[in-house]
Order: structure tokens, then sequence, then C-alpha cells
């Protein structure tokens, strides 16, 4: 398995293309748009919020119902939650617009908004935005960079990845693109992933293949714990790739799944680490707990913690936090048996043990929190299950991003 | 009924002290004691950690086991979790050290402690504490209140409230104080809290009230979602008012509970009031929801959501946060029928209705948020049930308190 330094136009057949619609923002793209040049098996998983995103309601149906897709069209700027049937129509022509552009009925393109709740999706910028999409859809590097931006928010970069392996003598390539947390005009933290690949794999294994997936990568972050109305992540898999098609769960699926584990975590880390005013990647590992939810609950539970985001902000390495926001997770667990330390670049130090604090230099505690990717590691002594979850600090910049904005 | 400007000595019967014993903080009163001069009916409730300080460990036995106690003892700066075997043997210590002064038995008194998790509770110094407490017992409204500051770590202020009600003729009080969230060498929001009463009645109906009542008083109140290892809630009702002792579940027991419920809730709004960094009390109410499980957890929701916490913060009325909060909250409801307004001293304004935005002036809503209280209310329109949570705005200074005071 090898990374690439590419995206969603890693895979054969597929083009990327971003145009500055004029939605929300000025003097940047908004809008993005992946194409498939053949009919893709599609799956995806979205938002568990009650209150979901015209678009969100739209590509549920639709991959429920059908095979395929060619395109995803996606959005900056406005999130078209909270927007009604106007909302729904706005997303429908947007769908319409690209349909036209691309040459396929309208229910082939699949849509993902970003932004503002509540405001209305201005359907004349989109459409023109939509030829302007046509224009600049290539199968370049280039072309998908530019993609991976125009969805950003508050993000400070764009989040790509690309990852290829061989299945029956075929090269197989995925790719990927997501945005993080926040906007420049900041009110959710959305999450909207697009990962295309050329591999031949039937729908239901694709869906299978992805729901299995982002409950170890996507659902495994947390900037904020906010779960947006938009989150969506989907995938596009066209068989280009000449692989023997995946219908059983083999070797080659298993295969497909690393590989995809490989682009989502990749995505997801990116995306943990560049939250809302984080200073740094917050990663936490559970080790032999008794169940797997329980790895699980504990691992999330140390990265959505305030008050372990803020001593990790802080480089203190304050443990007593972790134990506390571990302990109300919901897993049951023995702490005399929880054996805790930190790690990073600058090495590793234990913290508890057995019960009991452990004797640590502050200095060398300090030394390690204060790199760019820090980890919490909790070994549980009870089982055999793990699961790794990751965030981010909690620093003032949040504060700032999400408190004064419109002041 | 009617609320005194008093504390944990308004009801008959009960004194309070409160000395400096050098536990952790220097040149401040770090003890606190409350007394019942006869043995009173005992309950209480605790942390639902899994992480439980030795105080919570022995209080929990105590109340199961016992009738009544006499007096609970209480320090801040140490919170004696994480420190196995030794912890316990200095909690016991403390209880010791406190039955010596009161001349009861050990199993008499209750403990709490809060602070820094991990530290060894100092034994000499609790000793040297509880002479030094003993000599400051005093039934006043004065000794009430130092008793009161001696518990507070990080709060601003003392909390404490007395309410005094009619049961057969007797006049009967309850008093109460509670610390909030943080501390001054941050590590935890530990809240505690401490209720008195001269009320007669059984041991287990005082235990279904206290175990009713935080339902709708302290578990409704969130500053950062941390469950602390050390919570405690005890209530001691020494049967001095001279009312006939409440065995049932007649009008006499509504009348105490209501009587309840006006102190733990007006102490419960005080420390989400002065939750750590706070600048604002939020309020939200959602009513009319199809469950109470649903109220709880919609109303819940909303005031422990970070991005909502900002937005108040800054004043700025950003409802697509209230509503995705509502959406990831864990209750079912159609968000078309939902109408949300904001209110204050300032007034009240409109933002959402019937599945879509409002027209609302940006400045009468800005004028509201920059209250000192200020509500969120959601009439969900599907059901009778109603709720009400309390919490406070995410600032800067949340971040300064949590994240800076190691560095």
């Amino acid at each position: 398995m090898k990374m690439l330094e590419k995206g969603v136009t890693a895979p054969i057949g597929f083009c990327a293309a971003s145009a500055a619609a004029g939605i929300k923002y000025e003097g940047r793209d908004d809008m993005a748009l992946v194409v498939s040049g053949v009919p893709a098996k599609v799956a995806g998983t979205f938002t568990q919020n009650v209150v979901k995103a015209a678009p969100v309601i739209r590509d549920i149906k639709l991959i429920k119902e059908q095979e395929t897709a060619r395109a995803i069209v996606l959005n900056s700027g406005i999130a078209n939650a909270c927007t009604g049937d106007v909302g729904k129509a706005a997303n429908e022509a947007m769908a319409e617009a690209i349909a036209k552009v691309v040459n396929v009925k309208s229910d082939q393109i699949l849509t993902a908004s970003t932004g503002v709740i509540g405001q209305h999706l201005p359907v004349d910028k989109v459409e023109k935005g939509a030829l302007l999409l046509k224009d600049a859809l290539d199968d370049t590097k280039e072309a998908a960079t530019k993609a991976a931006k125009a969805i950003m928010t508050t993000d400070t970069h764009e989040k790509q990845c690309a990852v290829e392996f061989e299945l029956d003598g075929a090269i197989v390539t995925i790719g990927g693109m997501a945005k993080g947390s926040g906007m420049i005009h900041p009110n959710m933290a959305t999450m909207l992933g697009v990962i295309t690949t050329d591999c031949a794999i039937s729908k239901e294994l694709l869906q299978e293949a992805i729901s299995a997936d982002v409950k170890e990568s996507f659902n495994m972050i947390s900037v904020d714990r906010d779960t947006s109305t938009n989150d969506s992540l989907m995938i596009l898999a066209n068989s280009l790739a000449g692989n023997e098609e995946i219908v059983e769960k083999g070797e080659a699926y298993k295969t497909f799944c690393e590989a995809l584990g490989c682009v989502t975590k990749t995505l997801a880390k990116m995306m943990a680490a560049d939250g809302e005013g984080a200073t740094k990647l917050l990663e936490a590992t559970v080790k032999n707990a008794a169940t797997k939810e329980d790895a699980v609950k504990l691992s999330k539970s140390i990265i959505t913690s305030n008050l372990v985001k803020t001593a990790i902000f802080g480089s203190d390495a304050n443990w007593g936090r972790v134990l506390c926001a571990m302990g109300y997770s919901g897993a049951k667990f023995n702490p005399e048996a929880v054996k805790l330390w930190i790690e990073s670049e600058a090495g590793s130090e234990v913290l508890f043990e057995k019960g009991l604090p452990v004797e640590f230099s502050e200095e060398k505690a300090k030394e390690i929190l204060l790199q760019k990717e820090v980890k919490v590691i909790a070994d549980m002594n009870q089982g055999e299950e793990s699961a790794t979850a990751w965030g981010c600090d909690l620093s003032y910049d949040y504060v700032k991003i999400n408190g004064d904005y419109r002041s």
C-alpha cells in the first residue's frame, strides 16, 4: 500500500473542479464538483442529527434507492439547513444545474452544503457556478486541490490524500477530500467528505465498508462535541481499475477496507488537528479494555473533555482530568488497574499506575505536551479491546472564532 | 414560603464553622464543618463517576447503613481522589478528628473534599484544623457564610440560601450551601452541597425527596460537562422544628419538597452563573416536549453545547446552533413544529418558527443577550412535558483558568 500526495482525482476516471460562485464569500472558490466519467457505485454515511440539512435528506434517499451516481457537488458558505421547502427546492435546483453540465439525470448528482444554518442558498448564483464548474473540470492533482480548498470554511488548509494498492494484479486507487471544523462566518463544525475510487466493488459491500470504516475514523474525532446538521461522507467507486469486482468478504475486501481506512483516518486526523482554534492534535488510545464499546467510550471521553482539552492547550500533565473523563464515560472499569501515560516526539512519561499517582518529571511532561501531536494512552489491563480517538486542544482562539464573529 | 438571607445555620439546632488549616491554600479558610446538635436523619446523592474520591466512597456506605449523622466536614484544595488506600485512611482520619471535637463516634461524621486529584490530604494539618473548627462553631449567619466561603475553589463568591415554611403550625426551615466549579489551582469542577433542615421527616422520604430533587436542580446544571470524582450533596434533617414527622407522601411531603426545590434550584443557579470564566447565566427551557426524558435531553443539550455557549458569550443570536444542539440531543422530534425564542430583562425575540427562520431585529436580539441572565426557550409543540436547565457562557477566561495555571 502506498500513500500518494493526491486527492479525489487520483483514481482512474475522476475529474474535479472548483468555482467562485459568490454564494457567501468574496474572492475565493466556494463550489466544488467531483465527477466520475462513468456511473460509479455509491455509498455514504450521514449525520445522526434529527435536524438534517436539505442535501442530507436528499442524498440519503438517493443512495438508498440507486445503485450508482455520477457526481457530487458541494458548496461552502451556506448550510441549507432549517430552510424548509424553499431549501429543498434550492438543493434540487443545485443538482439540476449540475446534471445539465454533466449531461445526466439529476438523480445521478449528489449534493453537500456547509455554512450558516437558516440562510437560503441563492439559486441564481449556484446556477452560474455550475457553468464555471463545467469549464474547470479536470483530472489533475491541481483540480483536486482546488476542489478541496473550495469546501473549506474556517479550515486553515485543504485536506486530501490518496492511496494505491494491488488487487488481482490491478493497481487500485482511493482518493479523498474532506473539510473540518468551522467557517469564516462560523456557525457549525460541519464535516464533509468525498472519497473516490476506481475499485470494482458491489454497492452492498461499498456501503458496508464505509459504514464500518467511519466507526474507526470520522466517528472517532471531535472538535467540540457538536454534531452538525450537514455531516456527509460519500464514496464513488467507478470500477475502472480493472480488478475483479469485490462481491464477498474475502482477502480483496479486507485489502480494500485497509486502504480505505488509510485514507479516512488520514483525513480524520487532519480534521482534528485543524479543529477551530487548535494548536495541537490530541490522540487518545485506550488499550486492553473489557469490550470494544468501552474502549470507544473511554477514548472519546478523553478527547472531548473541555478540561482535558484546556490542560493540553496549557501543556499541563493534569492526568486527574483524564482519569475523571474516563470515569464519567459510561464504561465500567476498575480505576486501580489503569496505567496512564503521555507520549510525543519528545518521549513518554508514565503519570498514573495501579490506582496511584506516579512521581513524574514535570519538566519532561511539559516538553512532551509542547509538541504538535500529543498522545494520551491508557492501558486498562482488563481485557483485549482497544480504540483510538482524535481531538484537539481548546484554546482562546476557539472562543474567539465562535464568540466574537458577529460582535 | 419565604426566602431567608441565611445559610446552613438557619434551621434550629445547626452550627457551622470554618478554619484555615493550610491544606493547600495560604491565607484563607479551607475547612468547613456543619453540625447538628442532635442526631439528624441523613440522605445524599453522589457522583456517578466510576472514579470516586475517598470521601464519596465512605459517605455512600455510611448513608446506606445508618439512619442518622451528626456532622459533615468539608475541605477545599485537595480532592482526595485517585489516592488509593492512603487516601481512604486520610479521609477516615479526618472523620475521626472531627468525631473527637464533636464528641460522637466517627461514623456519625460525613466527609467531603474538593481540589486537585491525585494529591494526598495532609492528616496533621486536618487534625489541627479540626481543633480550630471546634472553637469556631456557632449558629450565626456569619458562621454559615464563613463555612460557605471555606469550601470555595475558583468560585468568585459563596453560595448559600435558606427558606422557611409552615407545616402543622410549626415553622420549618431549610438551609443550604454549595460550591461550584473550578479551583484556585484548578483541576476539576467539583460540586459540593450541604443542606440542613429542622424538619421532622423519615430517612426514607428524606432520601426519596433529595434523589427526586437533584433531577430538577443540580443535575440540570452544567459548566463543562465534566462530571467530577467528588460531587456530593448531603442533607441533614434534625426534627427540631416540631412538625409532625413526615412519613408518607401527603401534603406535608409535597410542601417540604417544594421548599427543598427552592433551596436547591437557587444554589444550582448560583453555581451555573458562577461557572469558571462565566459572564452570564444561560437558562434553557423546553416546553411541550413529547416526554419528560426528551425535555431533559433537549434542554441539557442546549446549555452544554460549546457552540451555543460561545455564541452566548458573544451575545450572538445564533439560533442555528441551538436547533443543532437539540437535534443531536438524542431526543426525537419534528424540527418543523419547533418555536424558538430568546428572553431576558431587555425583552424577548422570536428567532425560529414552523421550520423556518423568522426575520428578527439583530439589534434587539443583541440587547437581550447582553444581559446577565439569558433565557433560550423552545416550544416543541408535540406534547406536554417541560424541563429547564442552567449553564453559562464559554469565555476566554474558561480557557485561561483551565489552561494556564501551571504554565
